[in-house]
């Protein structure tokens, strides 16, 4: 028992996860192209095409036999005898014989014979039949050439990729408009607490509504799962434990998030210890807010028992449950993204634990500041009115006022 | 005419197009709560209740009148009996009188006349009735008062505000089920050009297939658009116009995707002048890729022409038709977040123009490199091989290998 009472850091937490958790990936759904986008692959994309299919021209000018401009300049033009107009998204047939040339659009096909493309700034048409060119051009220049974009038989794409618009108009060039892709791993949410009612009741004395379910719901929707509501549970072992292994059924994540008293808590950890083997590998995580999460492993599925305040809950969110999610998808993960600001007023903070603050973003004429915002560490205006958090790591002490901070948005 | 040909900086065009175009909102739409993640608020939400609906106890201990504890230490600890144990989600109704307390929980209902909570820590049980108190207690220490988290008639989100997980949990704590937001945008799409077919289809000789389309439209849909697909033209003006036309009277904003050559930039041009009042307010925008940009507005609908290339095509888009959907929604904004990395080489750029490179990220034991993806401007894999990209700004002449760059993620 003991190594499971023991607080970890947030890379020790994730690690004993990681470890002890093979996730079986979700499984393969095919929708088509305009679908897809922002959804996880479940295959490699190999290119059933060259792209382009054919040497394209970018510029618009005229399609040359390069050797045959060499040495062109304004003083000694190549004259060169038009012999077609090639007409964009027609084949271009004729053979190029020597000296001769073809009118060429942006994204025409490049003739047999030609092997570069002159800009028509660099051109002056004598008459209707005969080009000067003043300038010359080297083989393949202003050419895109077949496959140089994307070869046949080339890996565009691999598995585990989040398909951006770009992958998306990728995908397009390839004539690939059906994508096999993982479905979203379902999180069953439970919210526990003999005090909680859901949002549309009344509370009576002693009543809050339930936050965490919604809040949660959200949260699993933009990493890319999908929620499934499991309702509130009463603080009893048998009801609490009846919703997990609902959840255990059907979803491929559970999360229980408490109530804030020292009974919820209880519950909660006596239900994962039982719930199914190996049972609890986390109980505690060096971690402000955040630090009573749980963490347990059930026949293959982890189920997460949250810290019953909003604001921890989302945190503890972000930190495990977001790339856990990640793993049942096998998502190629990529670093966040953050804002730089100046922090306005010193923090403190306790070492041998990581930190995260709220703040407000502030425009001013010298940059971005970074307000923390203030308030006792349940309220979730602290989170409503903060534009992102900023991480103390577990080393520091805290800040001094003016650190330039990283800012992850909300 | 002269003004509308003189290529504009990238700020230029957008105050042109913001100071000449007056949106009409998006018409309000009711949802659910658990589904309006990621939704922009259509009215400013006002709390209808007191959160916590109660003064509640923010830790496990003893609620007391604060003054009983005055000067209590280890050495003298204040007496006090035990009245009652207050459930969780029960009323507490008893009147705390002189020297009396009661068991709370964390979240617990305050009773009548207790105006803070020991923690248990702080406590010893002396008899089944009696705890003796070893440290003293300000007034409001431990508690949250009624309202102390959103009071009730008080602004909790403006109008505009995209909602977050914790903005959802909010809502559910003030028991709004129900938001109003603004309906998605309407983008109709059209893709230009005799060479362009549509994806499904297998290319014959200079025929391409159609990919911005497939692009643009995940790229409407991530900004909170609605793409409406209105597919392919032939660069012919009556074609394009009808096209355009169609657009016009079922979307909010219609977005011109032409082929590359200079005949087909020349159609969208001509139509986008004659489709409606005013016309074109910007053609040419100092911006690397994307220089071809039109844009137009008519009756109150811009149009856009964006270049034939699929990257400059999805550039433009960020730039202008991004910020354009946030303002159909009365969006508030917010700045883009991005990764610091150090250039992995020398990029040259022409000054008087914005340049946007496309790179990769490579992770280092000495931090994040950013790695131009090189490759002609056309090619898509360009893109589909990039992270993300860097902005040398139109007054600097390039960037020296080393330099720290803010890289925004694609």
């Amino acid at each position: 028992m003991d190594i499971f009472f023991q607080v970890l850091t947030v890379s020790e937490a994730w690690a004993r996860l990681e470890t002890n958790w093979q996730p079986k990936l979700t499984a393969v759904e095919t929708l088509e192209l305009t679908c897809a986008h922002q959804r996880i692959l479940a295959e490699p994309v190999v290119a059933a095409d060259d792209v382009p299919p054919f040497s394209r021209s970018t510029v618009d000018g005229f399609a040359v036999r390069a050797a045959d401009t060499f040495g062109a300049s304004e003083g000694l033009p190549a004259f060169l005898t038009v012999m077609a107009d090639i007409q964009m998204g027609q084949a271009a047939e004729m053979q190029l014989s020597l000296s001769h040339t073809a009118r060429i659009a942006t994204g025409g096909m490049l003739p047999p014979g030609a092997d570069a493309v002159v800009m028509v700034e660099y051109t002056e048409e004598v008459d209707s039949s005969t080009v000067a060119v003043v300038a010359p051009v080297a083989p393949g220049e202003n050419v895109v050439y077949r496959g140089e974009d994307i070869k046949q038989g080339a890996l565009l794409l691999p598995a585990g990729h989040r398909l951006r618009p770009a992958d998306i108009g990728a995908l397009a060039a390839i004539g690939q408009t059906k994508v096999a892709v993982r479905q979203a791993p379902k999180v069953g949410i439970i919210s526990t607490g003999d005090e909680i009612i859901p949002p549309e009741e009344v509370p009576q004395a002693g009543q809050v509504r339930d936050i965490n379910s919604y809040s949660l719901g959200a949260a699993v929707s933009s990493a890319g799962g999908e929620p499934v509501y499991l309702g509130l549970s009463a603080d009893k072992f048998k009801s609490v434990q009846k919703k997990v292994r609902a959840g255990l059924q059907n979803c491929d994540i559970v999360v229980l998030s408490g109530g804030s008293s020292i009974g919820t808590r209880d519950v909660a950890a006596k239900v994962l210890a039982k719930v199914g083997q190996p049972g609890i590998l986390v109980h505690g995580v060096a971690l402000r807010p955040g630090k009573p999460l749980l963490i347990a492993l059930c026949e293959g599925k982890p189920v997460f028992g949250l810290p019953g305040h909003p604001v921890s809950a989302l945190l503890t969110f972000d930190l495990f449950i977001k790339p856990a999610l990640g793993r049942l998808m096998g998502l190629i993960s990529s670093p966040r993204p953050f804002l730089r600001a100046r922090l306005t007023r010193n923090l403190a903070s306790a070492p041998g634990r990581e930190e995260h603050v709220r703040v407000k973003l502030l425009e001013t004429e010298t940059g971005l500041l970074a307000e923390p915002v203030l308030g006792k560490s349940g309220l979730i205006t602290t989170l409503t009115e903060a534009d992102g958090t900023i991480v103390i790591p577990v080393e520091k002490e805290g800040l001094v006022a003016g650190t330039e901070v990283e800012v992850y948005l909300l």
